[in-house]
Formats: structure tokens, sequence, C-alpha cells
């Protein structure tokens, strides 16, 4: 057993969403790391960095992070466990700034996405910028004195920095649900409630994907999610990425999986965790 | 018959990608009518201001458009075509700017995403800003004499508009191919060898995604696509669309999806077309 407290890979540092879910996962006794993407995340955690790493897996409104299914394909790393956390994002800006100004909105691409239809009812001539996290456009809003602009991020980020919130609740749904998922080495005893993710492709044959759902369907195996990923260089082949109920330590999944790997060309387990949401 | 050339609205204007898929499927002989966004698009098909609109709805690298799903399912229209166009960016500034004084590059978000590897290995810290598409990107750098930036954009918009080339083939992979699909307000009378769209959604059972697909699968018919979204305002429950080979006019067709909406709770044709890709 170390003496240090468990450290934790997030995206940015204090006052982030992926901050927030670290906190609501693992408890207040974390070190938190804050990298500057979700590829640092997954760096530090397979390099020894850190012993966690927790990213954003799927929102409730633009559906799901593509890059995070990319790199849980590219690393040898288990998902551990899965928390949610509800979304709300706040126009914050630097004292003095008012809506008028605002030519420039700074987030990163999810949030702009989920405010989208908010942003060109409110502010449609302004540029949206890119940062690498929530937090990193608020504090560029303070290194850079930008009075023509504003940040989107959460109300705790706007607390930390001591910011204004010039409109609050941006998102264009209020249904606005994060779900991440915790990344670890070594994979987890599943418990009795858990959750299986996993990443297959097939030859692209007539029916191949119905007979893959089949393997769960025979056995009462309820799908919770379906997403699909483009093979890299293989133009419009696909991997499937599921999460079904059931742990990897009942037979009747075992015998899923074995059966899956009959019709699959690749197979990988991401993770067999408590179920969390 | 009217007397003006087809109207159709693409994204930007001359050195789109939307623009290329527009003449490689209607041919040269229309008339091009550009729109600031996807639903500018679809608008301007709605309300009659164009015969015909063309979309991007999914990449072989950075997987679906989703905003062109979640519009489909908005507006009636009907998909009458498909084509698809290989996808190749080039880094493009104005004369005298070279890679170093590269701070900013200006995209549409999905070439953004298609550069990302070669982006942050060449660029590491480059503001990545969002345009509203390629070749509005192109013309910002002109318009603002921007000097210390770049833009992500096809060969033939640096052409149009004079300006260099300062490193060619960005894209993280050269297999980078876009599907785009044809809009009209009325349906083709589909072919021998057609495709047809659907979207759907089911109330969250046990193996209903699976029993969804065995309506297609008992009658040998081939899927060539599944997509899910998100459906608003119902956290984790998700709208299906789903491409197969096979025309409305086929009456085994027919009697799929007669049998799909006696478990769906939601269906939609989006159409029956000419196969192209």
């Amino acid at each position: 057993m170390s003496d240090h407290p468990l450290r934790v890979a997030v995206l940015g540092g204090p006052g982030t969403y992926t901050d927030a879910a670290a906190g609501t996962f693992f408890g207040d006794s974390i070190q938190i790391i804050g990298k500057s993407d979700f590829d640092g995340i997954f760096e530090a955690v397979s390099t020894g960095q850190v012993e966690r790493g927790i990213v954003p897996i799927e929102n409730s409104l633009a559906g799901s992070i593509h890059r995070n299914y990319d790199l849980l394909l590219r690393h040898d790393l288990s998902i551990i466990g899965e928390t949610q956390i509800h979304i709300a994002h706040q126009l914050i800006a630097l004292p003095g700034v008012e809506l008028a100004d605002v030519k420039k909105v700074y987030s990163h691409p999810q949030p702009l996405a989920q405010c989208e239809q908010t942003l060109s009812n409110l502010l449609p001539e302004a540029e949206q910028i890119s940062a690498r996290d929530t937090v990193s456009s608020v504090k560029q809003l303070i290194e850079q004195n930008i009075t023509d602009g504003a940040a989107l991020a959460s109300e705790r980020a706007a607390q930390i920095y001591n910011l204004n919130i010039i409109k609050a609740n941006m998102q264009d749904n209020s249904e606005n649900y994060t779900r991440f998922v915790a990344i670890s080495p070594e994979p987890v005893a599943p418990p009795a409630d858990a959750k299986t993710s996993i990443v297959y492709s097939m030859d692209n044959l007539p029916g191949s994907l119905f007979k893959s759902l089949a393997v769960f369907a025979l056995r009462d195996i309820d799908l919770t999610k379906i997403e699909s990923r483009p093979l890299q260089g293989k133009r419009w082949q696909y991997f499937f990425y599921i999460d079904f109920l059931g742990s990897m330590a009942e037979e009747r999944c075992q015998n899923a999986l074995n059966h899956l790997q009959e019709i699959t060309t690749f197979f990988k387990v991401l993770g067999s965790y408590p179920r969390g949401c």
C-alpha cells in the first residue's frame, strides 16, 4: 500500500466537469493531476504517473465523446467504474464585460456543441474558439485580459476564478448529463450488479451485426449502449462498442463472449465494473 | 418545367467539399446557392428557395456528421441520392506566411478533427478556431489579413483565392472519404439497385435493438449503416438511423418496415434512392 493519496488524472484542473466527476467517483481524499487533453489522461495512467484517470464517454444531448472511445481501443487499460453528473454551462466573463461586448466564445468543443442553439440565437455573429478544457477557456480570459469574449464553463469555475456569470444555463436542454468512466491499468473484480464494456469488429458480411447481437439476446443479456466508429483505413467498416448488464465473472456472459469471438475479427473487453448509471 | 437551372444549396460557396459533391452528383449545369450552416441548407430546401440541397452525412475517419442526422429528423425532406468524394486537407496561408508563423488554425470542426494528430504533432500550441465552412476560413485569412494563422481547406479553395499551400495533405489518414446525401422536398421513385434510410426509436426494453434488426435479417435485407443519436430530453434513450440495401417499391422491404412499426414508438422513412456508394 502506497503512502500517498490516490493520484487521478483529469482534464484541465479544479473546476472542470471531469474534476467534478473525479470527486463524485473517488471522493475528496485524492490528488488531482490535470492534463491538457484526453490523450494525456490515458498516457498518465498507462505510464504509471497516476493510478487512475477519469474521462467523459457520453453526453445525453450531444452523444458519444468519440475521442475517448478511440483511446480506450488504443490503450491497454480497464474501465473500473462509471458515474454521471448533471451539466450546466454558464457564460462567464471578466468584470465589466457585458453580453453585447461578446464577439468570441471560448470553450471545449463539447460545451460549444451543447449550447449550439442558445449561442446561435443569443450571439449569432460570435466566433467560437476551441479550448483544451472549460477551465482553460476561463483562464484564457484572465491571462489575455479578453474584454470582447466570454467562456462556457461550470458555476464552480466562475467561483474559483472570481469572474462574472453574464448569462446562466446556456445549454440547449436542461436534461444535460454526462457519463464518465474511471480507468486503471488493472481490471477490478466485478460485483454482482455489474456492467461490461466491449469493442469488436467483424468482416462486413450481411447480417453480421444482427448475429453479434444474437449472442446477447439468446442469453437474455440486456444491452445499454451501442456505438459504431469507423475502422481507420477501411472505408465504411466499423468497430462496435457495446455495454451490457452483466459481469465477466458470470458464466452466461463468458459464454456469450466466447460465442461472439467465433464471429468477430477483433475483440477486446474494455472492463467489467460496478453499474453506476 | 421551370426555365432556370436547378438550384442547389451547399455549405459556403465555390471551393467547399459540399460544392464539389454537388458538382459530382448534379453535374455542372446547376446554380449553387451558398449557405452559412447546415441548418440553412435544410431551410432553403424546405421553404422552396432552392430545389435541392446536399449535405455530408458520414466521414470514413471521423464518423457521422450528427448535426445532419438531427436535421434529417427535424425536416420533412427526402434523401434522393448519395455520392462520396475523397477528402484532402491543405494548410493554406497568405503569401509570406510560413509554418513557424502559424499560431491559429481556422477551419470547420470536421476538418480540424480529421487532422487532429497531424496538427498536434506539427502545431501543438496552435489555437483551433471554428469556421462555418472551409472556404470561410480561407476568406477570413484574406479579409482580416491574418499573418499568424492558416486555414484547412481543399486545394481548389487555395487556387480560387490565390493563396499558398504551406503544408499539403494534413489529414491523419489518406483513406479519407466523405459520403454526402442529396435532399429534396419530394421523394424519387427508387430504382432496382436502391438504398433506403430510416430512423426509429423504441421503448427501452431489453433486446429491443436486436428485435428491430431481426425484421431485416429474417428477410435477408443487408444493413450498410447503423447510427444511434440521443433522444433529447430522455436520458440514455436513442434514435436509431439505419441504411439498408433495398427499395421502398419492393414487397420484402415494405413487409420489413411494416413489421418494424409493430415494435417502434417512432418511425420515419428518410428516403429510398439509387445506391451511389
